[in-house]
């Protein structure tokens, strides 16, 4: 499909879409660019034919697919680089998780002669790193591919993700980013947020709460430790989606309040037995497994 | 260890208990009662050698053991019965999430002949129902058995849960109940808001958000599935811990606001570094999974 692809950032996203890539046989060559001593090694051992690169230089002016994988907050370092060395025929795109401020970046910062058109896979984990990277991140996962005026690139690169297993939709940058403010960015925040909560409650009750835990706690302790680069981002980079969407969550929390003061049964029974539907939805779009506890414990 | 055990309410968690009993010889005879006509004829599948009864009645006279597992709500029109039918010698426990409501009910209208020790498994799902229990329910899980001034009787009960393979310790009500507001009823107050916070989002944006819930939102909508009839008794009768722990909650949520509108990079750092650290301590105490995910989708 390609012959020489480079992957610039080799986190757990990079070093996945690296293996996905051998395995599918995406590409006759590829290289990869990352920053991380303790990464490299790690990368390394994955296959032998990876060419690890030190630095972005001539050496990558024949690429013809290039993907970007670093925090978001790298892309401007990165960009002098490609337009200095990248070809117009090849494709750039990226794995961020906002897409305003990438667009903006792209519009403002890349040379008008290279093609960049973003990618956003909705995958991951809250483990970093190439050792937690598998072949299979993206099976079955969305993989949103964003408008762009060059069809036969975009064409091709929403090809790239079917056969690594992805399923793909076209979309624009803003209607993506007010819709991962809600399914994506506000858990998270809210997840640190708990975990923040329960931290200063153990420090003011002086009461080791953390082991029993499994009441509920846990879960969002996983969301919580995410990583923290990549959550920082997020956050700066959709801070007017994310206002919006902890102040309607602050207001229906303060709602949540008031019924529990008036001990409001109806209200609160109609609330609690809405929020259930939305599971048995999330299991139907296959968005989750249907076992019982994420079938975490059967073994 | 018990000659004739009751158990009261037969859903999830006392079908659980039913099939560990049975599984560790608790008892040499169980009865069950269950008020949903549904649940009694799943419940006769179990084993063939339990009891279903119809009604509590004199038929309850000789039982030694009774452990109830209804929605609290329901215990108030079930001591009379106990009241009525219970000899002195029995030993009477419940699996309610909150204490202090419980305490306060069976000292004003529990006979004071009988004794009652309360307990609290840390065990469930977002499942409901006889079909879902399972005997290794509380295998590995802390269940919180309450002080109580017959000591001979609190170490049989003890012993119970140790049997069935729960971990125990002894707490005082109003500590519990505390610590309880963060571990777990905070966590399910924050899923139910968040589910019905996208909801809102959905309606008012006209936008099919639920597809896109891999990206963090269908973690909650699991533990918003959760029972609401227990759930609406929890946040009811341990009111006063609920508050304060919503007010600390909204107090953090908005100095995280604060920092993503002025970008303060250090301190949204920090929060989150010091957020990751949790789950890592929650792994150590054996109260997760440590893989990826939940291993939810390793298969």
């Amino acid at each position: 499909m390609f012959k020489k692809l480079l992957i610039i950032g080799c986190g757990l996203i990079g070093s996945s879409l690296l293996r996905a890539s051998i395995n599918k046989k995406i590409s006759r060559q590829i290289l990869v660019f990352e920053k991380s001593k303790k990464y490299k090694k790690q990368i390394k051992s994955i296959n032998s034919k990876i060419i690890i690169l030190d630095r972005l230089d001539k050496n990558i002016s024949d690429v013809d697919f290039v993907i970007l994988s670093t925090p978001m907050s790298e892309y401007k370092k990165i960009i002098p680089m490609l337009n200095k060395y990248i070809k117009s025929d090849c494709i750039i795109t990226d794995i961020g998780s906002t897409k305003l401020n990438v667009l903006k970046i792209k519009n403002k910062e890349l040379n008008k002669s290279l093609t960049w058109i973003m990618s956003h896979p909705i995958a991951g984990s809250e483990v970093s790193g190439p050792t937690h990277g598998t072949k299979n991140l993206f099976l079955n996962k969305w993989c949103i591919v964003f408008e762009d005026k060059n069809k036969t690139k975009q064409k091709k690169l929403l090809k790239f993700w079917k056969i690594i297993g992805s399923k793909t939709i076209i979309m624009k940058a803003d209607e993506h980013d007010k819709i991962f403010s809600i399914t994506s960015h506000l858990p998270h925040l809210i997840s640190y947020n708990l975990i923040t909560t329960a931290l200063d409650f153990q420090k003011k009750y002086k009461k080791n709460i953390i082991k029993f835990s499994a009441g509920g706690l846990r879960d969002f302790s996983r969301t919580a430790a995410s990583n923290e680069i990549m959550w920082r981002d997020i956050f700066f980079s959709n801070k007017k989606n994310m206002l919006e969407a902890i102040n309607l969550f602050i207001k229906n929390l303060n709602q949540f309040k008031k019924n529990i003061i008036n001990s409001e049964n109806t209200k609160i029974l109609k609330k609690l037995k809405n929020s259930k539907k939305v599971r048995s939805q999330i299991i139907e779009l296959k968005q989750d497994v249907s076992k019982p506890n994420f079938g975490r414990e059967d073994n």
